[in-house]
Formats: structure tokens, C-alpha cells, sequence
């Protein structure tokens, strides 16, 4: 039997920053979803009521690549009142062809920070304006920062805005990301006028009613909306996605159970039988995205196993071009 | 973070035999699962027709038990062309308190063989004659080998006889069996006789038509029939299930689905209402099973996420007791 590798969280965060290179390992993965012949099944998921928690198991098959990886994420709520994480977890590492395991990446869940930023990369380099300078940053948590970074590798960011429901948050983030991106970076307590005034709005609440109202959009704008990946959110008030342009979801098949649209279709602003272009099809030219500066464009990510399998595949790569890892002989 | 224990099929090997230890610990996992408290979410399946393999991910919270396990199951059926097995896999131990990764077993489906004999032995240790005997076993692989490894841990078996297609496998088991068991094992071409003359028979094929007749069936006779697990599976024919005194589900909601029950369902055998004890119930004593030597009793096992849960938490508390396994530090 082959060898397997082990790797670390530390030694995952050294193999694979966020950068360019991760972001063009995302963009592929989402053409690849526009293949048709991804194979990616349902979410399998177990509530643990006795102790708060909950775990959920995503897979994903992409064409093309060696492997697929099939992650597991617990959330167990009652952890920080015991100085623990609620979010942890691995990504499994198989290879495509004989379904051996080839890494155990004990990442506690920093891939899919990294995939999951990526992804809005993805977004903004295939709908924003090419020249977009500013950027309006909804909440003040991990992604928020990671989803600012992620931006500033494919558009020319000068000036970026934080806003937070608390602004000390806004406050302390925008400290942290302007002195790490060298950029301009101030928090903000009047949304409306900051949306307005950015080309590019990325939200990153859980929150479960619209921040974002329709009449704030203007011509050129930009919208990723990633937030949380529950049936429950819902960050755009339902009429953004009618006064948009292009509405690009993820994954229409997901967008629809938990993203954005899911509001939208119950607002009844777009009606059930809709089919819209996803960000994969734009990614692999199959379909048309912004068509000129003035065009309002919507992203919706709700997250993807192919994600996940593109992320572990080149963690992998890069871990073994750096010698990191403990390798298991089994 | 806690560390997280690595262990290799061939340690695994080495801290969990196939003893009566192990029953044990399936015998208290079936007691959990008739208390109805156990988790157990439907299995994650995903085809990857590209490579003629599948991966199949099972879960189960048991309370009582401190971890829970997630189960990884690659089949890749072109693999023993280029010399591997076609079945691998691993178990990830997790704290059901925290949902941090406690173990990662990598155990290419032993852990599983094991807990598949157990519950062979544990349905036997309650449903078969005390003074059980003689054993038929149907099929010559490895778990029809383990089969009668597990039902001599519970029953004074002193003849054995084994039945296969293909006599010569069946010969190269008896002959495996008679040696390490220290009883007597013969290969047999006679079917029905060899099932009459048995006190208990164990089916461990993959059949998809009945190999057993009802009219085969006498006073006293136990069947455990394991099989393979998918949805074609059909050792018994149907009449079996209505002439036995008890039949016996491992899970009725599973063995409606892939157990001998699907069959005596589609056959009109058993009525769509029908309502089995299961195994579990029998275990805590919440249901009866066997009433005297002449019944007549059947088991159907199509294996539980509560068995994977049940070993797996076991190998880490033997493997920890052995001081085996590679510690990482996260």
C-alpha cells in the first residue's frame, strides 16, 4: 500500500496562503463544475443535541483532478466556554483512481477558510468592474479579512471599508487589514453610503435578515454575498437580484436551498422555474458575464465540495513540493 | 488542541482482535441503539463511474460513548487488476463532547470486518441454542472465515462445515478454519443437508437469489444471514422470514431497504406493515427472543453506523493502553 501523508494545521497554513496560486486552484475547480461531470452528492449531516454540536461530511468528485478530498466539519457551540474552537475538523485526501487514501490534512477547518475566500476572488475577477478601487467589507470576522485579501489579488483595491453591527470590531479589523494589505482601510458606521459609494461589496454576516437594500445599488456595482451557508440566511434584500444585471449563483441547485435566492424565491421576486448562469459557466466562457461598466452584478456562494476537493488536491501538491508532513506507512 | 493518535491497519490489527472482548463491546453498541437515543444519520454515497468506484461515509452518535466515529469506505473494483485490494477506507474518531479529532484510524476496512463478526456473534450469543454445536457456513471469503472465528467465542462448536460455489475455496477454508480453530471443518456440496443437520447457519454471501429454502428449516435451527449490505442482497427465500419463530432485524429501517426483508417485501411474504424486535431490543432485554430449543430463529444483518462507532472507540482505548499509534501534535 502507498504511503500517507499527515499534515497539520501550521503546516497547512505555511503550504498554502492565500494567494494567487490558490485563487487560480478555485477558479479551475469552478470550471470544472460547469463540465457537467462533476459528481457531488448530497450533504451528509448528524445533529449531537446532547451536547450542542453538529457535524456535517461534504464530497466531491472533479474531473480531471487526482483526487478527491471528502471533508468533515464539526461545530460544537459549547466549546468556547471551555476555551476550545467551535469549528475544527480534516479534509481526507483520496486518490480518484483506486479510492486509497493518500493525506489526512488535520486542518481544523483552514482549508476551507482559504477555499472559501478564494472563491470570492473568483467572483470579483470574472463580474467586477476591472477597475474597481473601492470596496465595502459587510461584517468584521475571519472571512470579512480574508474576503478583503482575497479581492485585493484580482482588482486594483486603493480604499476599503469595514462595517460591523459593532463598530470596536469594524474598528479593530480595519487597524489589522490595512496595515497587512497596505491599503487604506476605515470602519464605518453608515452602510448605505458606504455600499453606495464602493465598487465592490462583499457580505460576510450570518445574519438572517437583509442588510443590503435594493435602492442603494447603483450602475457598476459589484455584490458577492457569502455569509453563512445555512437555509436561514439571507443577507440582500430580495429585490437586489431583480435590480441586478446578472445574478451568478455558486451553485444554483444550493443557492436555492440556503444562498441568497432562497429568499428571493420566497419574497417571490423571482419566480421558481428560473435558471440562471453559474459562476462556473462564466469561469469556463460558457456563459456571459458583466458586459460593460455600468452592469450591476450579484455573486451568491454558498460553498462547494469541488471546492474542497481543489483545495486538498493542491495542499497536497504544495506539502509534498515543501517536504512537510508526516508520512504513515500503512 | 488535544493530539491526535494515527493508527495503521497493522496496529489496529494488534490492539483489536477478533475476541470476546470485542462482542462485548458490539453487544452494548446494539443495547444503545434499542435505547432510540442513538444518531444516525442516512449514508454520504458517491459513484465515480470514470474509475469503477464508489465511496460510501457512514456516521453514528451513541450516547454513552465519549467519541464518535465517521467511516470512509472506497470501493474501487478495477484495483485487484493492478494489484490492490478493492475495498480501503479509515474511521475518524471524534469527541462527542467537543467534536475534536481524537484518532485516525487507517485501517483499509479491518475495523469493519471485525465489527461485522461481532454482530454475528452477538445475534448468536442471543438468539441461538445454548448448546448450539454444529455451524454451516455459507460462503468461503473472509467473512465467513471470521463468521465462525466469532460464533465459536460464544457457542461449544465442535463440526463445522462449510459451502461455496467453487468447492476448492471451500476445501482451502475448512482446512484454514480447522487449524486455527482447533475444531473440525469440512467442505460440503450438499446444501440442504448440511443446513438440516446444523444448529446454526451463517450466510455470508453476496447472493442476489436464495441460496436457503424454508423447507430446509427445522426445530431449533438459528440463521444469521450477513451477506453483503446492498440492496440486491438476497440469501433466504422469502418463506424462511414467515416459518421462522423470530426474525430478527440488526435495523428494520435498513433491512426493509438492503436486509433478507426487502426480499420477503417485494415477494408479499411479509406484510408492508410488519413490525420486527431488532436485535438491539433483544440485547437490553426490552424485547424476547428465542422461547425454547425448537424455535426457530433468523437474524438479518446489514450493518450500523452504532457497530463502526462502537470498534472504533474501542481500538483507541486499547491502542492507548498499548501505547500504539503516532501522536501529532496540532
Amino acid at each position: 500500500m502507498p504511503q500517507i501523508t499527515i499534515l497539520t494545521e501550521t503546516e497547512l497554513r505555511k503550504a498554502v496562503p492565500l494567494n494567487i496560486e490558490a485563487v487560480e486552484q478555485i477558479e479551475r475547480a469552478f470550471a470544472a463544475l460547469a463540465s457537467g461531470k462533476v459528481v457531488m452528492p448530497p450533504i451528509l449531516s448528524m445533529e449531537i443535541a446532547d451536547f450542542n454540536g453538529e457535524v456535517d461530511a461534504k464530497t466531491a468528485y472533479v474531473p480531471g483532478l487526482d483526487s478527491f478530498a471528502l471533508k468533515v466539519s464539526p461545530g460544537f457551540f459549547d466549546n468556547p466556554k471551555i476555551g476550545l474552537p467551535s469549528n475544527s475538523g480534516l479534509m481526507i485526501l483520496f486518490s480518484a483512481r483506486t479510492g486509497l487514501v493518500e493525506a489526512v490534512m488535520l486542518d481544523n477547518g483552514y482549508l476551507t477558510e482559504v477555499r472559501t475566500a478564494a472563491a470570492g476572488a473568483v467572483a470579483a475577477k470574472h463580474l467586477a468592474p476591472m477597475q474597481a478601487s473601492s470596496a465595502c467589507i459587510v461584517g468584521a470576522g475571519l472571512q470579512a479579512k480574508l474576503q478583503l485579501q482575497a479581492l485585493c489579488l484580482v482588482r486594483p483595491i486603493k480604499h476599503a471599508s469595514i462595517w460591523a453591527r459593532d463598530m470596536s470590531k469594524a474598528q479593530v479589523a480595519a487597524n489589522e487589514l490595512a496595515s497587512r494589505l497596505e491599503i487604506e482601510v476605515s470602519p464605518v458606521s453608515d452602510l448605505a453610503a458606504t455600499v453606495e459609494a464602493a465598487d465592490v461589496v462583499v457580505t460576510t454576516t450570518p445574519s438572517t435578515e437583509p442588510l443590503i437594500r435594493a435602492e442603494w445599488l447603483r450602475a457598476g456595482h459589484h455584490i458577492t454575498a457569502m455569509g453563512s451557508d445555512q437555509h436561514t440566511k439571507n443577507e440582500l434584500e430580495a429585490a437586489c437580484l431583480t435590480r441586478a444585471d446578472f445574478y451568478v449563483p455558486d451553485r444554483q441547485s444550493q443557492t436555492e436551498l440556503m444562498g441568497e435566492l432562497r429568499a428571493a424565491l420566497a419574497a417571490g421576486a423571482v419566480s421558481a422555474g428560473a435558471n440562471f448562469s453559474e459562476l462556473g459557466d462564466i469561469v469556463a466562457g460558457q456563459a456571459r458575464g458583466r458586459a460593460s461598466d455600468a452592469d450591476i452584478t450579484i455573486c451568491d456562494l454558498t460553498g462547494t465540495g469541488v471546492q474542497d476537493t481543489a483545495i486538498a488536491t493542491y495542499a497536497r501538491a504544495q506539502a509534498l513540493s515543501l517536504q512537510a508532513g508526516t508520512t504513515i506507512d500503512t
